[in-house]
Parts: structure tokens; sequence; C-alpha cells
């Protein structure tokens, strides 16, 4: 590409894609043969939770690697590598090529499993928030067990959004991105992290605890976003390697960057409730190592992964460079 | 087969295959390389959900039509058809042949979403119960943010099982009984039925409607437990309609039989609490068709459900027959 990069018109591209899929699979047509209203209902409580509000920081991560390693590519078309991915069928025109249904698929998947984790995470019996997204979390908008059973859907059908007919993504990719995302949501993962959150109120926990409960709990999540990326089109082992290292760094430096925001900005920019960590006595990078040192640590790790990216010897990889860099200097 | 078939050999040869498969399978190896106890803890909660104390009618179900529908090809080895779920690598020595890894994780992992069915059902917030399989419900005995997660967990941990390594399962069969599971486990099928169920409390329903409800709620994944079974081998498309047919019919029998063990048996026997639904102002078979006339759906259902196994051409169909009449003729 001999123009310079255009970032946000990639990302608007992106974002517009992103939003119009969720809006057509986390929709009633889901539930269309179905003679009762309640399927219904908690649908309206599933798209109330995906819809309308997110950053889109996963699927963009998907769709930025996926148009990563797709290019490193251009001419490949042997038997680990399906074109498909990254040219045929495509649904939706991009801004810089296509998007084609399979990436959108997997971008989607990941958005759901985090949507869900939120969905469950501000019930009552977890942090017991209210505010999300700046609007009345889900449970206040529609009571606890549908919130509860909202969340639940919604894990189910990220798996259903990557298992769609065979003409649609290869069976044997279905499979790869699938054992990706359960073990990025499982209890090595994201659940996980979530445990040792629960454990770790009240408790002094080292650098080196808190690094592995923000490893699974947010970086498990971050880091399959990239792997699910690289997962719809080939790359070699070192391309992975360097790519998983980029995942998992960014997915640290996201998080470093979380606990800062949670200090310094207020409820109405993040559209949740600020100071909460501190409030609920949690350990953040903040409280451990304060806030100079934490800014510091989140500028040496965005280099760490921007290095990690150079070592993957992608060719586009213009659009994760820049994603990591806004992810990191984000300010809500 | 020129003797007659042995099915409570057959069974208690699968039943300890499945014990001693989930014992492995859910189990802290999965979180062995991390440093922090919390995830141990999340385990454990997931162990206790799961182990010691199911009837294991869903895994029966899949190792049953597993056991049908790979005596059906003995000889074929076409390429639908791969000889590795019924003959090769077995792990468990059977009773009545091998019976593969691959089977025992697609049973497995029906039993880990029905496991965290179960979980989230008892919560307060739900069907607020304290007692299942004769021991304090998982919240009671891990407290409620530690039974959500521990649900969470489940449900990816069944993706986790379907997903293994291609040598393990082939993965266009692994896709294939991830899409069938997840969309049994989603919004159109259990977790849509658990919807119903919530919005029918202290309402007037039609059969129609109650059928509805319970098609999703209990069906689904019963139906799926008999779809990923005969996803394990190869079977023709007269087959299939006829096993799912099977299948729906079964899990319909399998729902009239649980509303009238509500009602006759007392909560000893049942290992939950007895009466509940009645206590709960929930619609059941029983409620509105009277004790008679519930009891005679359910043998006319049994019929059905036999009737369509005869049609679908299994030869080796037994296990299948006498476990739909063990469902059906329970007591507990």
């Amino acid at each position: 590409m001999a123009t310079e990069f255009d970032f946000n018109g990639w990302m608007s591209c992106q974002l517009e894609a992103v939003e119009r899929a969720l809006e057509r699979w986390v929709s009633v047509d889901a539930c269309a043969d179905l003679d009762h209203h309640a399927p219904a209902d908690l649908m309206a409580a599933m798209r109330y939770a995906v819809l309308d509000g997110g950053k889109r920081l996963r699927p963009l991560l998907v769709l930025a690697t996926v148009k990563a390693v797709c290019a490193a590519e251009p001419l490949a078309s042997g038997e680990d590598f399906e074109e498909a991915a990254c040219r045929g069928g495509p649904i939706e025109q991009g801004f810089d090529g296509d998007i084609t249904e399979a990436a959108l698929r997997a971008a989607c998947a990941v958005e759901l499993i985090h949507a869900y984790s939120l969905v469950h995470d501000d019930l009552p019996c977890m942090d017991n928030d209210v505010l999300r997204r700046g609007k009345p979390t889900v449970h206040v908008q529609f009571g606890q067990a549908s919130a509860l059973l909202a969340g639940d859907a919604l894990q189910a059908l990220a798996f259903e959004l990557l298992t769609p007919d065979a003409a649609v993504m290869p069976l044997a990719r279905q499979a790869r991105l699938c054992a990706l995302l359960a073990r990025a949501a499982g209890c090595a993962g994201m659940a996980g992290g979530q445990a040792i959150d629960l454990a770790s109120v009240g408790q002094q926990l080292t650098q080196e605890q808190l690094r592995q409960m923000h490893r699974l709990k947010t970086g498990a999540l971050l880091k399959a976003s990239v792997m699910m990326g690289a997962g719809c089109g080939s790359a070699s082992s070192a391309t992975l390697a360097a790519l998983e290292e980029f995942g998992e760094t960014l997915g640290l430096a996201f998080q470093v960057v979380d606990d800062i925001l949670d200090v310094t900005a207020d409820s109405a920019t993040l559209g949740k409730t600020a100071g909460k960590d501190a409030h609920d006595n949690k350990p953040t990078y903040v409280s451990l190592l304060g806030l100079p040192a934490a800014n510091a640590l989140a500028t040496a790790l965005l280099a760490q992964a921007q290095a990690a990216l150079a070592r993957s010897g992608l060719a586009d990889a213009h659009a994760l460079q820049a994603l990591a860099k806004m992810l990191v200097e984000r300010t809500h």
C-alpha cells in the first residue's frame, strides 16, 4: 500500500459492519419459530446487553488481525489457507477490502462472551453495579433472573455464531475458533480470572498475583481475539508465537490502563461507576504501584507489544499497530 | 448379537466410564499452571456441581446412540464415517465393545451443560432451591458468586471438551457437535425454555404452550444428546430424521414423568424438593391434565418414541430402546 493507512476510516467501517452483524445475529429471528413471547423477551435482554454502547475493542482486534494475517499471504491458496476467509463471499464492503462473514462471526462471538461476562459481573451477587455504558445494567432493567439467563444464552450464542453451515466457514476452522474461545472464556481463562478477582477483595496481592488475575480476567479474551483473527487465515508458527505475545502483552497493558482510568476519569466519561475498585477495596496497579509507575508500566507494555508485532513479520499490521496504541492511550 | 442384550451390564459399564471421564476432565489439571488458589476453588465448585450424584441420563443417551449408529454400519469406512469413532483409540474398555474418547467427550459435554443449568436454576434469583441430588445446592455450599461463575465455567468447559486435538476427534466432527450443543443450550433451546418457565409462574398455559416450554427447557438437550451421539458416527438422513423424532418425543415424555414424580414421589426419593412445582404455582402436566391423563400421555409418548426408533432402521438399538423405557418408567 503506497498511501498512508487511514486507521480512522478503516475503524469506522469495521465498527459499522460489526454493529450491523450484531444487530442481525442477536435477534428474534433466532426465536422466530417459537410460539411464545418469553424467548423474545429473553432476546430483548440479550440485545440490551450487546447492542448500542460497546467500544467493540475485541471485534476490532479480531478484524485487524484477520487483515494482517490475510494480507501477509496474498497469493497463498495451500491446504491450510482458504481464500474465502480473506476474499470470498464478502458480505460487507469494507474500507480497505472485504470483511468476510467468517471474520465477522469470529469478531461478534468474542464480543458476545465479553457482553455476557459484563451482565453476570454486574449482578448483585458479584459487583452489584447499576450503571454500564451509561445505561442501567441488565438486571436493573430486566430483573436478575432474566439477566442471568441472558448471559447464559449469550455465551451459547457465541458458539452458535462460530458454527454456521460449512459453506460459510470451513468446519475445521469452526472447530479451531471454538477451541480458542472456549478456553479463553473458561476456568483457566476469563471465569478463572473472575474467581481470583472475587477472592482478592481486601487482599494485598503481589504484582505477580495481580498480573495473573488480569492475564485471565481480561487478558485471555483479548489474546483470544488476536488468535481467533489469526485463525481466520493461516500463519506460520513463528508469526503465531509473536501474535500470542502481542495479544498477551496488550491485554495486560489494557488492564493497567483500566486501573488508571478508574482513578483518573469520572463516571460520565467511563460510562460506568468510576472509583469503584478503590471503593470496593480491590487491588489495582494504581493501588500497588502508584499512578506514575502504573503509567510507566502501561507505556512499557505498549512498547513490548509493538516489538512483538514487529517480530511477527506481518506486512499489513498497520491496523493492529494503531489499535494497540489506541487501546493504551484511550481516555475511557 | 445372538444372546439377549444385557442392558444393566451395558449401563453400569457406561456409567463407570462417564464418571471416570468427568472426574478426569472436570479437574484442577485444567488450572495446574495457575499460581493462585482461586481457580482451584472455582474448580471445586464445578466438581461439586458435576460429580457424585447425577443420573447421567444424557450421557447414556449419547452413548446408546453412538452404539446404535456405529453398529449400524459395521463395515463402512467411507468419507462420512470415521472408524475411529467406533473402534479406534479406545480409552475405556466397555462391556459391549469400546467407548471411544470422542463419544465420551460428547457425553460429558452434554452433562456439563445440564449441570450448569441446574446450578444457575437453583440460585435465589431463579428457583431458590437449597437441595439437589440430596446435597445442599452449589450456592448454599460455595456462595452465590462462586455458583454463578462455576455455572459459567461449566458451559465453557463443555465446548472445551468438544474441541480437543484433531487426533482425538476429527475437526469437522468437533464443529458439528459444537453446533448441536450450542443451539440446544441457547435462547432457542434450554435458556429459551427457562425464560418461558420464568414467565409462566402463576399463569394458565394451554397444553400446547406447556409442550413448547418443555420442548425447549428439557427437550432440547435430551434431543441434542441423541443427535450428538448420531454425530459421532454417520447416519442416513432418514435415520437422522427418525432419531430426531425419537429424541424429541422422549424428551417430552421425560418431562411429563418429571411432573408426575413431583406430585407422587417424596423429596428423599427425588433427591430434590418434591411438590415444588405445585408450591411455586407452576403449570405442569399434572395440574393441566390431572394425574391419570398425565400417566396415559407418558405411556403414549413412549410408544411414539419407540415407533420412531423402529423406523430408524438401526440394527443395534437395544440400549436406546431400554433407556427410553427406563426414562419413562423411572421412579425418581
